[in-house]
């Protein structure tokens, strides 16, 4: 979701380039050893930052890395993550079309989607994260065993994506219409609780490339 | 749903052999022929038969052929579509394990599953409907086109059918966690309007072989 425009992100993100990688290409292929782990994490959409975030803290041994394109939303999540520890996770605030230039193939373990944009519009279906065109990207840059988590409390969206991952060769290892109706093992984001604050469901799917 | 035991279920399904049939491996091959069609339904575990006798009347053109394997269920189901005009509609009342003796290979367009027994004991997930030792059953009789259709009321049973058609080598073309949300073509079974009526979410996946 857009949020208003901060005149503080600019100058922020240009202070912590340590933090907010601009050039991330220097990294592929090494990230592993930046980020000192051995299970690669990478959040596509990140908003702002509470899931990556409370991930990290979740699993320290781990490294995670998030996208967001918007600058706004992605200087308020670099800006919580770095008053965190946060020697296990990195950000990038860019488009990720460009990720098979930042990632080695097979690099990634565990691709994150969090209630990424629906873009409702049928004309704008190639926008949303798990379109096709995505999903051959992602792909290339996820490790054999690697994992696709896609959580949404949108049904148009759920449902075009498990019908993208099924068409683009994807394997659904783990489907769920009502996501936290059992106990879970991975953190919830703001959106997230927000609906359900609402008693809405969450809908949730795991896919693999095998 | 188990029905209450019908003392005149057997007798029924004994004077109507033309209808019910005794011998269905007999039309192996020649089912189209034998039913005047193009498109040959199977819905497998038919209930009461409102499905498969509405259908019937909405395709006059195509034919259906619906197997139950509950004496009293299946003899109230065959009543009924004998009340209607049933020339592309014959019924099998026994157990769909023996499919393959029965059906030809790529005989049938569209299987037809149906708010199927949940069996919710982890333990019996084989005797699903749409366990993955069905799916290969129903992958051989299915034309090269051919669809699985499969409606649940049944998170859990949605959940794992999304999952074992994936796995089975099924590709998920359209995917509904709220079926009835917008106008479909085909018809409403007695159990989905009962859910309807309170308000709860019918599930829906539509399979194909490639």
């Amino acid at each position: 979701m857009r949020m208003r425009k901060k005149s503080w992100a600019m100058p922020f993100i240009e202070e912590h380039p340590e933090y907010i990688l601009q050039n991330p290409e220097l990294n592929k292929g090494k990230w592993k050893q930046v980020l000192n782990c051995d299970i690669l994490h990478l959040e596509i959409g990140c908003g702002k930052g509470d899931y990556f975030i409370n991930m990290s803290i979740k699993y320290p041994n781990e490294g995670f890395v998030a996208i967001e394109r918007d600058i706004s939303c992605g200087a308020v999540a670099a800006k919580k993550a770095l008053e965190q520890p946060h020697a296990n996770n990195l950000m990038i605030i860019k488009d990720a079309t460009e990720l098979e230039e930042w990632f080695d193939s097979k690099e990634i373990d565990i691709i994150h989607l969090n209630f990424s944009d629906p873009w409702p519009k049928s004309g704008h279906y190639k926008r949303r994260l798990s379109y096709g065109g995505f999903l051959q990207k992602y792909k290339n840059v996820l490790s054999d065993d690697g994992e696709i988590w896609l959580k949404s409390d949108n049904k148009d969206l759920f449902e075009f994506s498990v019908c993208e991952f099924s068409k683009n060769g994807f394997i659904i290892h783990e489907c769920s219409v009502d996501f936290r109706r059992k106990e879970q093992d991975d953190v919830i984001t703001e959106y997230e609780s927000k609906f359900m604050q609402l008693n809405q469901p969450i809908y949730r799917v795991v896919v693999k490339k095998k």
